[in-house]
């Protein structure tokens, strides 16, 4: 398996091929940094529009890039030759709420009636706090970010409901203050943090224990910041138990042709 | 004395009235909220080139309102009737760094080749996180700030040096998040926090005893913020020792007739 690194600098056309010819199967962070990453999922019609309403009301956890047309797996708003049922490393099956499968391709569970909604992801903020000399952990170790459910409740939508998840991320208080500025501007990509500090006040019992992604240690001088997170409607169909589903696998994003800093305000 | 509520919404010339006439000797905050107060710092000629500069070195703790002319006691820029010898509701004298009266007007000790330098305030900046329905503790209480010498160094400039002093306001996570948004709008009034979470990590050993202003609790589900403060001159006055100098006395701020939100960028 090829290692982060080479494909840091990758293209985004790169980093699909790579993705689609089976050669990277694993989290995406690091991977064509300047680009935009998408979570992904994919719903039948039938409850795609409760799933926008979920989206519309839940905009922090759930900020909506694109959605495409029943049983269509391009997205050109995202790039030229994106097929979603290739191009995410990872995928996750869900068959009524279970999790049945993580295959690295879908084009055989392809049906005409699949809309896919492909949501922001905190990995384009990253590139930002890096370039303000911001470290981040996970990063310079090569790991997954790590993601907790909390006790924070989404506003529901038909049957979606459930917890907000959020990625978190060890900071000093000095680059805590910066990253909050610098994520504010990135309001399609979740934008400021909900929380940081005392991660029991949100529900959060161990952080050396993340639901989702690789643990990393926060140290003594460090406040951990917690963005909602993308995988958030991964819990809401958890609870909703759509007959069918397809997200991505946490962390193994869709990495799209747009530049994460066309996402940024002012 | 009058209560602060009475004075809360008067005009800033009814506000400098009641000071003028000594019925107030106390701190400023919430007074006239709706307009700009200022940190009061007047030295001979002779130091206002050094102070000047240690002022652009530190424009976190030292914005810079407004400088008057040397022997000027009148600051236009500011209101239409401002005299600063009687305008402060309570001052400090000092004389080579040392600490020796705090009259409620300077007239008497008024000098032709003394500079007013006006620096903003936090104070500003409270009324917008009020109007944000963010709770401020020691304005619910009446109290003053509390305020807190820091091992943060400020920059050197000529004999002006000395310990960064902050201000401290406890607020919940979320609260704090959005704190940081709203201030960093206002970089003239000292902008976003400089240090948030563990005091001690500042040199703050004791949150209970601030150095200046009144403690204010900090609850279990609350984070400390601090912010630059001020009152960061007087300590670098105490280390300058110049052979006269006044200031306001911390929290007893001048009331210019400028509106807070002509401050804020964006």
């Amino acid at each position: 398996m090829l290692q982060t690194p080479l494909l840091r600098d990758a293209s985004p056309a790169k980093a699909r091929a790579e993705i689609r010819a089976g050669r990277w199967q694993s989290h995406t962070s690091g991977i064509a940094e300047r680009h935009v990453q998408g979570n992904v999922v994919i719903l039948p019609e039938a409850s795609a529009g409760d799933f926008l309403r979920y989206c519309q009301r839940n905009p922090k956890p759930c900020p909506l890039l694109a959605v495409s047309e029943p049983g269509e797996w391009a997205l050109p708003a995202l790039g030229t030759d994106i097929d979603v049922r290739i191009d995410v490393p990872r995928y996750r099956v869900w068959r009524h709420g279970e999790l049945v499968a993580e295959p690295t391709a879908v084009a055989e569970l392809w049906r005409d009636d699949l809309v896919t909604f492909v949501l922001g992801c905190s990995f384009s903020f990253e590139q930002a706090l890096r370039d303000e000399g911001i470290a981040l952990r996970h990063v310079d170790e090569g790991r997954n970010v790590a993601m907790f459910r909390t006790n924070i409740a989404t506003v529901p939508a038909g049957p979606f409901r459930g917890p907000m998840v959020v990625s978190m991320r060890p900071l000093r208080a000095r680059a805590a203050i910066r990253a909050i500025q610098i994520t504010s501007r990135f309001a399609a990509v979740h934008g400021a943090p909900v929380h940081l500090g005392d991660p029991a006040l949100i529900g959060i019992d161990d952080l050396s224990r993340p639901d989702y992604g690789d643990a990393v240690d926060v140290r003594a001088d460090e406040l951990p910041v917690f963005w909602a997170c993308g995988v958030t409607p991964q819990a809401a169909i958890a609870q909703a138990r759509p007959e069918f589903c397809i997200t991505h696998a946490p962390g193994a994003m869709l990495i799209t042709d747009l530049l994460n800093h066309q996402l940024a305000s002012f």
